[in-house]
């Protein structure tokens, strides 16, 4: 199933999940209140609540089916519990390192390692994105994210896939001028990456991916667009840490809870710190960047002043 | 004003503030559920509930108010909206370096730095902190804390008191083998913070320390006691960067919200790491921890295995 989280024409936002290309359920009102108005609620009980919503085969025209074009998507979770962002692909990080005259450190080869980013500040595949003031090295980054369905603390790799609810494209927007002077004092970036995330268009449950698994993920090419442009070109499969092993990581000691988002970093060639100058320029207002994951979708936004 | 968050006999959960140093309102019950039963839900309306607040004078006995000794003491705040740490104090982050080889970079002095822990791990003055599996370096670390209490982006650091709610004691547990670890990597501490933050006992209204301004801060004695000996002793006044200004530059560009913890990071001396092995060992199942800041109170944990 692919759930999304939309504002109808009458202004109440609700979720549900697609029908068709061009219909999608509110899942609220076609259930007649059994299943909530929202993703978060639905990811607290979300073995029970996807059991009721698999009984419901409704179709374009009846009650709480709408056409998708009457309806404004939203980030498909639009308030995350928390987002943990990891650093899982070799040639980014390989790439990214060198940018800065330095190789990958041993650590990196030893255990995934993340940060944490503001999981308040989540947009949606609509929404413009402001560039911070002061910034003038705007980046898109492309990345795989996969979103928490139940609680676990010291969840063995393993096990960690019936932990995951499903997953979604993930734009990490980096101001790379204000991530590379910050990061000098060592904490890692934060104003750097805190304006702005942006996911969607839906969150595609995992079962619908089954079919393509392959090494540490699934066969899934991933792509980036500037302006029509084709820049990045990568694969889900290429990950060098699975997300089993970064929700084994993540919850060593830790207690993680459904509505917890963990990002894969970026695919290799996926950003333009990465590319360089001479592949494109930092992005600027009126650019229109589009993320493509292969069964995920595409997450279109627009830069803006 | 002093808020907490307790359970009561029953098992219920409520919020409230302190009478005097032996009792306690239940503000949903004393009020009749014009106020509510959580410190978040207080904060996003602050300005009109702490009117409401201040409306009651209510004496040991009354409908509402409890002995202190019948509550358990939870964090005052359970379930804050994000956690964002400082680096504030020069003393800490020269010394901190120092070990480490570094001096402090310049960038340190150009603003104020900050990385996001994880606030879905905050506990409270009566909870027991676990050491992490494969943690030999446990650490605490002696900080103060603001909440906010109104939403805001691009905040002056001018303005910034009246996004303050007021302040609480925070220890910023940390396992520096953990952290030394995965800081080489580059993306800051993580792993190395994420098990535990606790802040309390109360959080005290910011018009109770009026008479104390100096500096950037208040004059606060900070202290630190390992099973009763003293090891840190540091003043909030010392802060290289005041609240106002991290408030400035964690809103630059991001809406900050209410519920929102901001740390100032370690006073000077506030931890073992600074200290060095021959003043005191690492943590130990079994140590008791107690901080404690001027006009708000004692933050005292146990560590267990």
């Amino acid at each position: 199933m692919k759930f999304i989280t939309f504002e109808k024409s009458d202004g109440r936002i609700s979720a549900g999940w697609l029908v068709d290309e061009e219909n999608a359920v509110d899942m609220f009102e076609a259930s007649g209140g059994r299943l909530p108005n929202n993703l978060l609620e639905f990811l607290e009980h979300s073995e029970e609540y996807l059991i009721l919503a698999n009984s419901f085969s409704l179709l374009p025209g009846e009650k709480g089916v709408y056409p998708l074009k009457e309806l404004r998507l939203k980030a498909p979770l639009p308030h995350p519990r928390s987002f943990r962002d990891f650093y899982a692909f070799e040639q980014h990080v390989k790439t990214a390192r060198e940018k800065r005259g330095l190789s990958i450190v041993p650590e990196w080869y030893k255990m995934p390692v993340f940060y944490f980013s503001n999981h308040l500040a989540i947009s949606g595949p609509e929404d413009t994105i402001l560039r911070p003031k002061n910034c003038y090295w705007l980046d898109y980054e492309l990345e795989i994210a996969c979103i928490l369905g139940k609680k676990g603390m010291d969840i063995p790799a393993e096990a960690a896939d019936e932990y995951i609810f499903g997953y979604c494209i993930l734009n990490d927007w980096s101001a790379r001028d204000l991530q590379r002077e910050e990061m000098k004092v060592g904490l890692g970036p934060a104003k750097g990456k805190d304006f702005a995330t942006t996911i969607g268009p839906w969150i595609v449950t995992k079962d619908e991916l089954e079919h393509l698994k392959q090494g540490g993920g699934y066969n899934l090419s991933m792509k980036a667009r500037v302006n029509g442009n084709l820049l990045s070109v990568g694969n889900m499969k290429d990950l060098h840490y699975s997300f089993g092993e970064m929700i084994a990581r993540a919850s060593e000691g830790v207690t993680l809870y459904p509505g917890e988002i963990i990002g894969s970093g970026t695919v290799g060639t996926g950003c333009i710190l990465e590319l360089g100058s001479e592949i494109h320029r930092w992005l600027e207002p009126g650019d229109q960047i589009e993320l493509e994951i292969d069964c995920l979708g595409i997450l279109k936004n627009i830069v803006i002043e």
